[in-house]
């Protein structure tokens, strides 16, 4: 039996698109972060006040990925900002081609930064890479400090982790939420994870979010 | 171009051991309830606190589904119930083949109900029949009152609603958790969904969930 080399490494349709999209981004020289959480930890309500407080600074356009409705792209537009919203009619997770076709329709050059808000699910859309230039887990306090042990993979694959909903730490006991776990184990997996406890609802804590948009958004310019 | 007519569906894989999964429950007339939600909503508490107070009343035994770690399964079997840990290494659905592993390994017989907690995802695991009698979905009001509406799939296809977490109603508000809103988007969805808004953490409304957990039992015995 014979072994063919082919010398390069066959892609799959997805990895295809997202190369393609990963092009576009550099091109424009955009940053795009790709966000992801379980249904209902917060990423919409954190959009918005982020696009709402950074207004004169980074002009921020998003990509709403959701099994059905359009809530959230409504929610993104009420603020200003532009949003293109993806149905993916039952699929639990945005796809690179998506993502390509969005991009087409957003005016990118307007723009510095683009989201792209994953359909709600912690495990599916950690596996599928849309070209982005880092990915942004979103965890809610309510949702228990044993998340980063039993989903190990988003949070290995982030550049950021947003603990989200601190505004409920006091109703929910420091023994149901220990964040110190969290960061602990979320280090364990990935060292290098930018942690920012915030409250997308009260505002506490966004401040460092931003400044590290800021960081990245520069960074990207230069 | 004629039509051959076999008559008989075709099956999945999955779809086999389901039925294989659903004929040994009803030989055996015992009750298997699919427990589905995001991660964080609460299932493990909810199914820890129902065994530990139905203790005298049904025997329950768990399959516990997460992609990594036995921290479930430990929470469980620390009530006395007996528990199978299947770890799905990444995969964001149990399987019917997995399931029937599991059924195997668990002494039915000394059993009249089994819980299946599926792995924390509202959306995957609602295309997948594990031969159950009936599906459980978790809701904790920290996930936002639109839920039903943004992903319908898995409240079209339960028995039962849990709306877990109430304790935290006050901390939230109702501006951002309206119980009436998902009440009425989830029986718009599902005529027939039985609906209890409970508390695993204090015990509220938890006697109605076991009401209807013995009626099913009982009603299966006959």
């Amino acid at each position: 039996m014979y072994k063919v080399s082919v010398g390069k490494k066959i892609l799959s349709a997805n990895e295809e698109y997202a190369l393609k999209n990963s092009r576009f981004l550099s091109e424009h020289k955009k940053l795009c972060l790709n966000m992801i959480s379980s249904p209902g930890s917060g990423k919409t309500t954190i959009l918005a006040r982020t696009i709402t407080e950074l207004k004169d600074k980074i002009k921020i356009g998003v990509i709403e990925g959701d099994i059905q409705t359009d809530i959230d792209a409504e929610r993104i537009r009420a603020t200003g900002a532009p949003a293109i919203q993806i149905n993916t009619d039952g699929a639990c997770h945005l796809s690179a081609a998506q993502v390509s076709g969005a991009l087409e329709k957003l005016a990118v050059d307007d723009l510095d930064l683009i989201f792209i808000e994953n359909v709600g699910n912690l495990v599916c859309p950690s596996a599928f890479e849309l070209g982005e230039n880092g990915k942004i887990v979103v965890l809610s306090v309510a949702e228990g400090d044993d998340k980063p042990a039993k989903y190990p993979a988003i949070f290995a694959k982030s550049k950021v982790l947003l603990i989200n909903k601190i505004d409920l730490l006091e109703a929910i006991g420091q023994v149901d939420f220990d964040i110190k776990r969290v960061k602990a184990d979320a280090r364990k997996l990935n060292k290098g994870i930018e942690i920012f406890p915030i409250s997308a609802k009260t505002g506490e804590g966004m401040a460092d979010w931003y400044d590290w948009l800021k960081r990245e958004v520069k960074n990207l310019r230069l």
